[in-house]
Order: C-alpha cells, then structure tokens, then sequence
C-alpha cells in the first residue's frame, strides 16, 4: 500500500485538478462539528465520471483510502480523511443533465447543490423537495440518506432517488435503477447506495423524482406556553390525517436564536412551524383544521406567512438552525445529535431529553422534523474543555439509548459517519455484520471511505 | 450436500409439520403459470422464528436448499424447487403480532394475507393499501417487492415496509429498521430485503407501515373509444398533479373478460377505472378535474361507484383480472408478465405492445397500474402447443426489450424469479454481478431460493 504512489499517478493523470496544497488538504479534512481535523494527502477534481473512475481504480491499484466530498456540512465526520488516502472533491461535477418535466424527473451530477438545483427547476413548475439544513451537494444528501422539514410529505432520499450511477472500490462503473417509477426487478441497489455514505462506491449520477410545485401554500408560526402541548399538537395532527407539508417543532432556546440570527421577534417559548400544500380549498380546510387543534391545545400568537418572501424568510430562518445555535454559545465546538422515534413515543422522548440537558449545564437547544418523530439537539460544550465535552457525549449517548429503548434509530437523518459507529451494534445486532459482509463483498480491501458506518472498517 | 438426511433431520424435529406428502409436495411444486412443476422434496410448516432458524440451520448443515413458500401465487416461478430441497410453508404463521394505532403500524407473521389483515384492521380506522391481484401473503409480497393498483398514491411494498426479521442462510436471525419513520442508520438492509426472492434469506416478520382510512371515497368507471386517449388521459391526469388513488387501464379485451367473469356489462372498448381518497371536498374536486379532462378526450359512459359494495365489487372484478383472463382461453398455459416504463412513453409502449399480440395470433389482453407506468399482458398460447408457447415468449421478450428501451424496467411488480433472469443482464449490466456478490456474501453456499434472481445461482 503506497498512497504517495497514487497521489503521483494521479497528478500525472489531472495535472491541476489534483490538488497537494496544505490549504486544500486542511480544507477537506475538516468537519462542522466537534471532529479533530484528519486532512487527506491529496485532493482531486474530477470532471466526469470517467475520470472518477480512473481515480478510484489508481487508488485501488495502489491500496490508497478514497473518499467523497459534497459541501463538506455532514455533522457526523463522514467525510474526513480517518487514514488519509485521496478526498474526491464532486463540486465541478454540479450540472443537471437532464430534465423530463414531462416523467418528473431529473438526471443530475453528484456535486450540484439543493439550492441550485431548484434554481435550475424554477421554470418548469417542478421542484426537489428533500431539503437538509445546509445547502448540502445531492451526491452527499444520498449518501447520508438525508431527510428536512418536507419528509413528512414528500419523502426523504430514500423515496426521492430514483436511480443512481456509481463508480464501485474496483473502478467498475454501475448503473443502479431505471427511470420507471418502480421496478421489482432484482436486489434494490439504488436503496442500498442511498445512505452507505461512500463505503461502497462513489455516486456519480443521480436520478431524482421530483414534485410539482403546490398550487397554494400557507405557511405559519405558533406559539405554545410548553412543549408538552407543542408535541401533542403535532401528534393530534398526525393522526387526525391532516397531510402536512412541514411541522417542525423549536424549543424556547432555538426562538431566542433564531430572533438574534435572523432579527425576528419571537416569543421566548417553543413553537411549532407549520406549512401546508395543496389546491387553494384543499389549503384552506387544512389550515382551519389545523387552527383548531392547536387552539384546543393552548397554542397561541398564530402568524401566517402568506406572501412567498415571508415563507422563504421563515425557512431560511429555520434551514439556519445550525448557525443560529452555534452563534448561542460561539467558543463552543456543537455537538449536533439528532434521534427519531415513533410518533406515540415523541413527547417522551423530547420531554426527557429536555430536562436531561437542563439539568447537565451545557446548553443544548432541541428542534426538529417532529411530523417524522426526529429531533436534533445541538449541545454546546466549549472548545478544549474536556469536562464540558464529555458530559455532551453523555447526553447524546443517553439521547440514542432512549431513542432505541423507545423503539426509534440513533439518527433519523444525520447519519453514521464517525461520530456515531458507537451506537450501531445496539441499534443493529447481528444486522450490523451483515452490512460489514455487504461491505467487504463490494470494497475487500476497505478503501471506500474507511473508518465509518461498517464493523471494524 | 445430502437432502435426504436434511429431510430426516427436519422430520425429527418438526414431526408432522414436514410432510413429504407426494399431495403436499406436488401442491407445492407447482405454479399459477407455464412453468413446470419442481417439487420440492419435503414442506415444513413452522411455527415460530426460532423454528425457521432451525429449519434454516439443519438444512445449512446438510447442503439443502430451501424456498420460501406463501400463497404460491408468484407469477414467475419464484417458489418452484428447482434443485429440490425443502419449502417452509408459513400458512401457520399468520399473526398480526402487535397494532400500533397510534404509530400507524402494524406487525405480522409472515403468513397473513393481505384480505386477513385489513379484516383486522378494519375496526381501527387503518388500512394497509398495498393490493396485488391475488389475495398474497405479506412475506411473499415483501420478498417480490409487490404492488397493485394503490401503488400510484400510497407506494409499493418498498415504501411500506419499515422493518423485518429475517433468518439468514446459516439460521441467524437479524432485525432490521425500527418503528422510527425513518432512519439514516446504515445500510437500508430492509429495502435490501424487499425483492429479495428468499435469495438472502427468509422473512419471518414484518412492521408495516398503515394508512388511515379516507374520510371519501369516489370510484369510477370511465370508457373510452380506443386505447390512445385512454393512455392521453392517465398521463395528463398525473401531470395535472391530481392525487389519484387509483388509476387502471384495461383494453377491449379486459372488459369483455370480465363481463364473462364478474357479470358487468361493460362495452367492449378500452377503460380506466379510477378511485379518489380525501376529504368530502377534495374527493369532490378531484372527480371534477378529472371529469374535465377524461371528457376532452372522448371518455364516456362514466359510472360513479357511490356505493361501498359498488366499490368493493369493482376492485374485486379487477383484483380478479388474472383468472379471468385465463377463462378466456381455459386450454391455455398463460405467460404473464408485465414492464414498467415512464409515464410520457406509457403510450407508445402500450400501443406498440398491443400492435405486437394482435399480430401474433396468441389472445393476449393488455391492463394495468398505468399510473405507475406499468402494465400486464396476458399472453394465453394453448398448453403442450410449442410454436404457440414460442411465439407468446418472443411477444414477452419484445415487451421486455421495449420497456429497456424507453428508459423502464422489465417488471414493475411481477419479479424476476426464474421466468425473467434472461433479462437481468440487459436491464443491469455490470450491477447484476454486483447483486451476485451480495448473495455469495449472503449465501456462500447458494442454498436459499436456489436458481432466482442472481446470476448462476
């Protein structure tokens, strides 16, 4: 195994694309969160799949660690560089490559971000609604199975990935899926891809589903006096069948964030963000419905958001979240930890994670995609303090066990990585060596993206 | 590898519940279609869990293969023994084991079909929507990744299926998914399971996802005077972004099979029958739209189903079409098989086809999920009759080729079994090799669901 071997071959085979400069190195081995930086040797550019290809099967050749880069905004250090090797750096594959209004669907590269991607659709009545926090690059968001506020109605990844391309640990080149809007044809890679967080290959093409734009939306926030009533509105809504397009919950200390981030002026208390999609009468009938639900519950200070500006304003807000949180405390290095559970176990869940990290000291605001039954918290231990950084491990590994005691996942979006291999025999049991069967059958010498998700990797 | 000693093993164990009844054996070695008969050597008929493994570990032990058996109403020879070995029977395992209302999610025996457990649901205000024409067994329909006709509103069993138990090859039983909605913690071994034929190992239970009931229901019956603006209409409806429940096409031949069948007197032209689930007045809305657009081109004849019993008596004549179909030619040995395209090639891909049959000379009525894109040929050559068989299996391959061609996939719900494996190579390229090295991961030793699926398995 010789990675300065396969960094000189591919230098010769990119020139300028394959980057060795220290500031690209330290760049791509960096995570958002508490991880210490682990940078690679090498950084490349690929502009085709081909080239992605070649890259993969240099380093193959070579034993030389692979790993994908989007935005580099996963929260679980999924992308840093555990034994160095070569980071693949997909922002110059960011193209759309097609667009079939018509079969609602798009062809896209793995490097081209949400938010461009939806500029791109603007025009054709059509968009994608899978919508993590960061403006997260496609390729990534299928990699780490990433959900946002709209899964309770549209789905995460996993339903919005129709069919994928991937460049396997050999250099092989596969085609996951077809572009039929279901198939019962042989073992679901494309599923099995969506969320393997590039240990089993590099995503190079994705075929996404995507949605038409809402001929009405209404968008509002609520204000509750507990979030006790906050988490039972959002069960009553559930279940009552309302079909929301989005219902997020933030506790107090995310609205105080949130007024100092963004300059709104929110009451100090939890509230729940609320949106709904549909015909105009369809829109109507939900939100009146759901009006009296929350009025029953005690809700109060109903804001509708109902020009398109307001609306963008209270997501960018909330997409926000993150940055907001971190400004709460800014020498503190996040820990951000997100669990999802049943929705009957939902009240308990975050009611006990609440006062578990009241009582710890450390600030740790909670929100989250709660019509999924996820939340997040974002704990806050400040930067070097050892103490303070090891009672935040406790509350998220006490967050993960009370999420897999009340029959939830260690993570509803966020994914592995790292930061969370911990948790994953608790969570799995034998299943978790059947991945790690999975990954050797596919990567036998462990160079995809080693150090995350499988046993022993 | 010695079957006999696996058979007597098992015997010992399971006393009368492994027949080696050459009735049993025969029952059990058959298909619904033209394959013929594979008996297995013997049928064991478990109880438990802890039955399978054992069942899955004695036969491990001895080299015995071992297929998984539900209803038997596989379209594509999916439960035949084609290398003998012994067939678990889980007719005895047909429990819903537990009913979360309140987390809409239902947990099963394998066994249970899918009339039993919406007769249990019944009283709860919940369904389960996934409908293929048979009255199938949950563990069959997850291992075939089946659909139906609601699979255009509420997803097939990929996106129904939250969590499974499953004995794999050496008798381990693994868990896989929680009751959380959803997850991003590792592999999706659960979407790796659903249409995995038996071929990674065996489903003893299933969390299922419901649905609450809607509060209205409008089901139509709409005629039309020829294929094309029946096909125009699905499409157009779809793009229109009405949230169709149902939406099936049946040809001229269709309805006169089940006039026979079901005593309707529908004209013998094309039709679609369409159902609409929501709130009194978005059912209402929806009818409305659609009217509009069925009436611009040339639907007629529209009959409202205002009725529960109407309905219930529509959907059975449709759930129905496979055996009526087959008594329009009771000599035949029907090769079914169905394809799934893109919506904006559904038209060219239906017509073409049926330009194919009424050239061939063999009866073959056309319908279908055409809200999915997919669509079923009955091709009904005479049984023992070799040219005819051969021209209906060239008709098969044209279909599959052609949907390959339009950007599909060669079976949008049936499966691959052992009737489309030819096809497995064109439609995947180098990914089927990688299912193959799943499987061996898996099932080193090829013993479940020997023949199906992988490549020389």
């Amino acid at each position: 195994m010789s990675i300065p071997a396969a960094v000189e071959e591919l230098a010769q085979r990119l020139g300028p694309r394959l980057s060795r400069a220290q500031s690209d190195r330290d760049l791509h081995g960096r995570s958002e969160t508490h991880f210490a930086p682990m940078p690679p040797d090498a950084v490349a550019y690929p502009e085709t799949t081909t080239e992605v290809a070649e890259i993969v099967a240099i380093c193959a050749r070579h034993g030389c660690p692979v790993i994908g880069w989007g935005t580099g905004t996963a929260l679980e250090g999924h992308a840093l560089a555990t034994r160095g090797g070569v980071t693949v750096d997909f922002s110059r594959m960011d193209k759309v490559l097609e667009l079939r209004a018509e079969d609602m669907l798009a062809v896209v590269q793995p490097g081209i971000t949400r938010e461009a991607l939806n500029t791109e659709l603007r025009a054709t009545g059509l968009f994608f609604p899978v919508d993590p926090g960061a403006n997260a690059s496609l390729g990534g968001m299928a990699a780490t199975r990433a959900s946002g506020t709209t899964a309770v109605r549209y789905g995460t990844m996993r339903q919005n990935v129709l069919a994928l391309e991937a460049v396997l640990a050999d250099g092989t080149v596969i085609r996951t899926g077809t572009r039929a809007p279901k198939s019962s044809a042989g073992y679901d890679l494309t599923a099995l891809f969506v969320g393997s967080e590039g240990t089993l290959g590099l995503i190079t093409e994705l075929t996404l589903r995507l949605h038409g734009q809402p001929e009405a939306v209404a968008a509002a926030v609520c204000a509750f006096p507990a979030m006790a009533p906050a988490v039972e509105a959002v069960i009553a809504t559930i279940q009552s069948g309302i079909p929301m397009a989005r219902i997020e919950f933030i506790d107090a200390a995310s609205a105080d964030a949130f007024n100092r981030a963004s300059g709104t002026a929110l009451p100090e208390c939890p509230h729940l963000l609320v949106e709904f999609h549909g015909s105009e009468s369809a829109v109507a009938e939900q939100s009146e419905r759901f009006g009296e639900i929350v009025a029953d519950l005690g809700g109060a200070d109903f804001r509708w958001a109902t020009k398109a500006e307001d609306r963008t304003a209270l997501w960018k807000m909330r997409h926000g979240a993150f940055y907001a949180h971190k400004a709460l405390r800014p020498k503190a290095a996040p820990l951000v930890t997100d669990v999802c559970v049943p929705i009957s176990r939902l009240a308990e869940a975050v009611e006990e994670t609440a006062a578990d990290i009241a009582a710890s000291g450390i600030p740790g605001p909670i929100l989250g995609h709660v019509g999924d039954g996820n939340f997040h918290a974002t704990l806050l231990p400040l930067r070097g303090d050892a103490a303070e950084f090891a009672i935040a491990k406790e509350l998220a590994a006490r967050m993960a066990d009370r999420a897999l005691r009340l029959g939830g996942t260690v993570t509803g979006e966020h994914g592995i990585g790292m930061g969370k291999l911990g948790y994953m025999a608790a969570e799995h049991g034998d299943a978790w060596a059947v991945m790690g069967r999975i990954k050797r059958a596919l990567d036998p010498d462990g160079l995809m993206n080693p150090g995350k998700l499988v046993p022993g990797n």
